[in-house]
């Protein structure tokens, strides 16, 4: 099975390094930013395609690893050159957090041009990318779904289905939305606890040992403690994906201050120039010493 | 070692059933309910004190267990009845959440009437109250901690010297922030996927397994989705206890914006009749068609 990657960044890189060592032919990569491309086309020696159409020739199954709904409109809507351009009888797996309607669209499309289309939401990082560990819950047709279960096993430990397509788009947002709530809450916590002068390895394993547990807690608390924030998850995507969430939200009417709260702070980030932080920088913004209050650089 | 109790409403309660079965004379109970102290003094065979200086006569160690900063003043404090009367030689172990500053107050009275004190901040609740298996964290003179180890030994699985005199009160109001900004969060993931018409045990289920996952998701989560709010830890509580933190960050003029927005639900909470909910409660402002959306009732 010939298999074709576009948007190879970290995820989408890693993911192609996992495919081609479990035995993929990994066959063409492209990446808006062409160098990107061609070097990992060197690495895997496979072809660095100039346009996202030629992936689509090359491939039986093409990966889509790219940053936000725009990016995925522009691969599979843009004139003249598009993934869905002869693309009759192949798999699109769609690996980008974006909005649920995008990928309802997306597979309307592939539909009509005689192809299949799978969301494939990944809730963990680069490190999980590399290692085929990835978090990954599934959208569309579920008959599709188990034609992709070679390459999808490959790729994640936990391979969940979760319903129709933009389904697991839903669950994705709200896991983000969540898990950037908690994000922001840790950084307040130990923001405060250093203020007030307590041992913030101290005050981290409280936090472990009782209601005040979480997930993030383990992955991002000692980081903020000591100011880490090399970039696994962007500020600037937890932005993006608590918009996806609040803005299904509104259109159900319902008001999440704390998602607001939440998407305010990191859109503060990305104004303050703190974007392409990790997500734990947050605590650039709740530390009495740090960026926020003294305009200092990380 | 006589062992006298104030506060005896479920917390104390189970915790004086604690130390009888484990062989501590509980010698007298107060209660600002004298209903409620009546009726733990019969089933514990102990005097129901008519007044707080009662306990202390009674008693080597007083457990004070009462509900904010207004009634620790009052046990200790008020005029004519309070717990430093004759209080030369007597330790006393004080369990609420309330202000650090209180704790450092009342340790201080209490050093000029001869007798001491120690914060004992219970990071559980009623079923490890009755089963010693408390979380206890505690503030004051390390050698007073040593002292009180015996009875406190008998109440928590874990009991963690933290520091002097309000900071263990310090640490337990950050992790009731932090609790109670998760918890908050949960509601708003479980309630904008039921609006979006998903399986919630599902959702709870995959937020389990990634960035999502915290303590309040194992307790809570499912509690809001069967709208059980029966009450282990009030919503007025969380309400107080967020204030707490507030109280101390604005004091330091740290701006904690998901801390404020917790708050605030909780606060509407209490002001909307729910504040004897439990905390999971939150659930009735975030789910569409529950109180706060239809104004109907749990």
């Amino acid at each position: 099975m010939n298999i074709g990657f576009v948007g190879v960044g970290r995820m989408g890189a890693n993911m192609a390094r996992r495919l081609k060592e479990t035995g993929f032919h990994v066959t063409a990569v492209y990446d808006a930013d062409r160098a990107v491309a061609t070097k990992l086309a060197t690495e895997l020696g496979c072809a660095a395609s100039q346009d996202v159409a030629d992936v689509t020739a090359q491939s039986d199954v093409i990966l889509t690893v790219v940053s936000d709904d725009a990016a995925m409109r522009e691969i599979f809507l843009r004139d003249g050159d598009n993934l869905l351009v002869n693309a009759r009888g192949k798999l699109f797996i769609n690996c980008a957090t974006v909005s649920p309607n995008v990928h309802v669209e997306i597979e309307g499309l592939a539909k009509r041009a005689g192809a299949r289309t799978l969301e494939a939401c990944m809730a963990s990082s680069i490190t999980q990318a590399r290692e085929g560990t990835l978090y990954l819950m599934c959208g569309g047709d579920e008959q599709t779904f188990r034609d992709a279960q070679p390459v999808l096993e490959k790729l994640g430990s936990k391979v969940r289905y979760i319903g129709k397509a933009g389904e697991a788009a839903k669950v994705k947002a709200l896991v983000n939305m969540v898990m950037n709530i908690n994000t922001a809450g840790i950084a307040e916590g130990l923001g405060l606890g250093d203020a007030l002068g307590l041992d913030l390895t101290m005050l981290r394993e409280v936090f472990a040992e009782t209601g005040a547990a979480s997930r993030v807690l383990q992955t991002d608390g000692e980081d903020m403690q000591n100011r880490d924030h090399s970039c696994y998850f962007s500020a600037a995507h937890a932005a993006k994906d608590s918009g996806i969430a609040l803005t299904l939200a509104e259109e159900l009417s319902l008001d999440l201050p704390l998602a607001r709260a939440t998407k305010k702070q990191y859109d503060a980030m990305v104004q303050e120039g703190l974007g392409e932080l990790d997500k734990s920088g947050i605590a650039e913004l709740t530390f009495k010493n740090r960026h926020k209050h003294r305009g200092d650089h990380v």
